[in-house]
């Protein structure tokens, strides 16, 4: 099995450009066969607004409208994108950015409408691996915008972590993956406002233990179970830290949170 | 040598969502390898001007500041070409949406200011068609946006007519190319306002007694000269024709115009 990280960088990575330069420098600096996966930031509902679409978010979740779809296409799978893979370019990776429709790589299907309709959202329902494979097989390096696509030819605005730990879990098949989350505390903390209480080591016994005691907040348990669950399905190794130190965590420097089964 | 076809469709086309969609049913269907080069179109100015960013053309031409970059790579990389890759995937096309940073295959440089700065506008410097070469062997369909990037990690505006010739051109190396470029008109007229007046076959001497004539007007000199340096440059055939009509063009059933040397 080839060793291969996919790494997920959250908004607040993408809305600031000098954390979002050191982050791929770091990046770029990581050895072997990697993939990003990025989210969108808050650049998507300034643009929404200056075009007059209005932002509706429900339980932290964007509801797609057609206008929104369009916005989110425009600056994730434009702007965003685009402006990662040049600053790759230089960096000397040779990276390809795309959405899930691109090559056919991830299927996904309009989600359902219960009580809430989300508009244009995506659950993923097929990831090509063998093309994602192919691409890495010829030194390319995925950077996928947080998109995906239907088989009626619609875009479809998707979860970055959902699409991060799945393309990571169908990865697995022949790779030893690790799958990294970046985002802006140092791990997860005991202590939300003390960032240096990073825990090392997860198992899901001690997070069973950290949500009973509610030491883990609300925000952090959809991210948990997603990375919990890709370990269950194959992933080698999922580690949760600062984008600022995923040099350190990948190479097991003791930075950041270690999920383990 | 592979036959390859290398297609231009303009802004036009793109700005017209039932043409767009004729025009993606017609090339689905052409056989063999193909790569499809698209132009901006309206939505760029009117997401500029929404966005309150000025649009400057000097001679029909588009300058391209800082925030008018940002315009052209949300609209064109982004929502004009994922649209396009998510579409062709349901007409059985497995496409991949490109600029030229993605996989590095297309770097320009900016384009040094002289009497006029362009701003971030890219000359194209090289194409790796050996890139472009491994997607089309493993069935991939490459659309590209008119976007190319340059060594310090900038992206460019790339004139879409020359990106398709310059593309079409490189790939002579491996392959039978024929470049065509698609627009709103039947293909080359004697009478601009006849859009039955069609050309059927210009040869470099007939264009150079059309032009002293003033037959062939001035917005058709830059594209025909582009296109007779094409085949000058080892392209196998050139067609100009309607965006509808571009089957009956490529089978050669009397459709456009067809440059010969």
């Amino acid at each position: 099995m080839t060793p291969l990280t996919v790494i997920k960088i959250g908004g607040n990575v993408i809305d600031n450009p000098a954390a979002l330069s050191q982050f791929l420098t770091a990046f770029a600096k990581l050895p072997g066969a990697k993939i990003l996966v990025h989210g969108g930031g808050k650049i998507a509902t300034q643009v929404a607004e200056k075009l007059g679409v209005q932002t509706t978010m429900i339980e932290g979740r964007r509801i797609t409208d057609q206008p929104m779809l369009d916005v989110v296409t425009m600056v994730y799978g434009g702007l965003v994108n685009k402006q990662i893979v040049a600053k790759l370019q230089t960096l000397e990776v040779n990276a390809i950015g795309l959405t899930g429709a691109d090559a056919g790589t991830v299927l996904a299907q309009k989600r359902p409408v219960t009580a809430i309709d989300y508009g244009f959202v995506g659950d993923i329902i097929d990831v090509d691996s063998g093309r994602i494979q192919a691409m890495l097989m010829q030194g390319l390096t995925p950077v996928y915008a947080p998109l995906t696509y239907d088989q009626t030819g619609s875009l479809l605005n998707t979860n970055a972590d959902t699409m991060a730990s799945t393309i990571a879990v169908d990865m697995t098949q022949r790779n030893a993956v690790t799958l990294v989350y970046c985002f802006e505390k140092k791990g997860v903390l005991t202590d939300p406002d003390d960032n240096d209480s990073v825990i090392a080591e997860l198992t899901p016994k001690l997070y069973a233990e950290y949500k009973a005691a509610g030491t883990i907040n609300k925000g952090m348990i959809p991210k948990l179970d997603n990375a919990f669950a890709a370990l269950q399905n194959g992933v080698a190794k999922v580690i949760i830290c600062h984008a600022d130190e995923v040099g350190a965590a990948v190479s097991q420097q003791g930075a950041g949170t270690v999920l383990s089964q």
